[in-house]
């Protein structure tokens, strides 16, 4: 298959698995390649040489060049398709739901579930402001689904694929999906 | 000026400065209003209507429509001139930058500044953590800049303005930008 890329991620990551759910959804073929986050893999010097910042996903294209950023490889593998609105400004909202996921959404609700489910830190020992800022997050994404069903422009974008991922794990974390808009700042449900 | 925008925005802010020097590079003219970080102004109901994630830079463009996020708001007034490299992979590298200034670079040294330089909260009394993913940052920057002359494609782009903004002021969150590359993993030079 000379368009296959190679996908070095772990399958605990939703920034890793929203690459392979948009290589799927695309129709790009690829192979996937584990590195388990956390266990020193993505410092080891074969790993840097693909990607510095020792952060998995990162997909090998077929002439070898490297990307990585889970939200900048699925702005690359949906380009031209229906998964990136043709006009200026919806994608361009587009674009700002996958900049606020990266920077509102997964530093709470991906770490809080990280630190839970998988190094399996006490709850009363996690910073209890991830789960107010993580809740600030879900009640963000309602309000807006509760206005269009989609994040960004008419249809399905890469910045519903990008939200999907971690939202879908937050239960992991802690985090009651059902009528998030009742929970208040504190955390706690409001009745 | 039909095609004026309006950026709401903090002057201390360098994701709000950003978008000010796009517009300005560009030749697209701008109105600023002062919205100050940290002072419940991001609160206002007036304001949330306008950017419900609580945070500046919003700009509202001349049909009354509103788009946040920093680096989206760069993209948006930069696609289609020289800002965006047209080779699909050198604009993917541009995307990869762009969102690990935002998770891997912001959150540390924008951070520690913000804490040291503006909330004047002892150096002490500071998450130690911020020094050394800040530094480490720095050290990625450098190492591709010792590569390239630009972070993505063959000049200046997207990627150059959203690093610029906060490695600048990093001298204000106590990183020393010479020579990062010899700071160690702990924060402290390594000679």
């Amino acid at each position: 298959m000379p368009d296959r890329i190679k996908i070095f991620g772990d399958q605990r990551s939703g920034n890793c698995l929203k690459v392979k759910w948009t290589a799927d959804f695309v129709g790009r073929t690829s192979e996937w390649i584990d590195v388990l986050a956390g266990s020193g893999a993505t410092q080891d010097p074969a790993f840097l040489a693909i990607n510095p910042a020792a952060q998995v996903p990162v997909v090998i294209l077929p002439d070898g060049r490297a990307l990585a950023q889970s939200n900048a490889i699925l702005l690359f593998l949906a380009e031209g398709t229906k998964l990136v609105p043709s006009d200026h400004y919806e994608r361009a909202r587009m674009w700002e739901w996958m900049f606020w996921e990266q920077y509102s959404h997964e530093p709470s609700i991906a770490v809080r579930r990280w630190q839970l489910s998988y190094l399996n830190i006490p709850v009363d020992q996690i910073d209890p402001s991830l789960l107010v800022r993580g809740n600030r997050a879900l009640t963000i994404m309602e309000a807006r689904l509760g206005q269009t069903n989609w994040f960004a422009g008419a249809g399905f974008s890469c910045a519903d694929i990008a939200l999907l991922a971690y939202t879908r794990m937050a239960g992991e974390g802690g985090f009651v999906l059902i009528r998030a808009s009742v929970i208040g700042s504190n955390g706690q449900r409001v009745f």
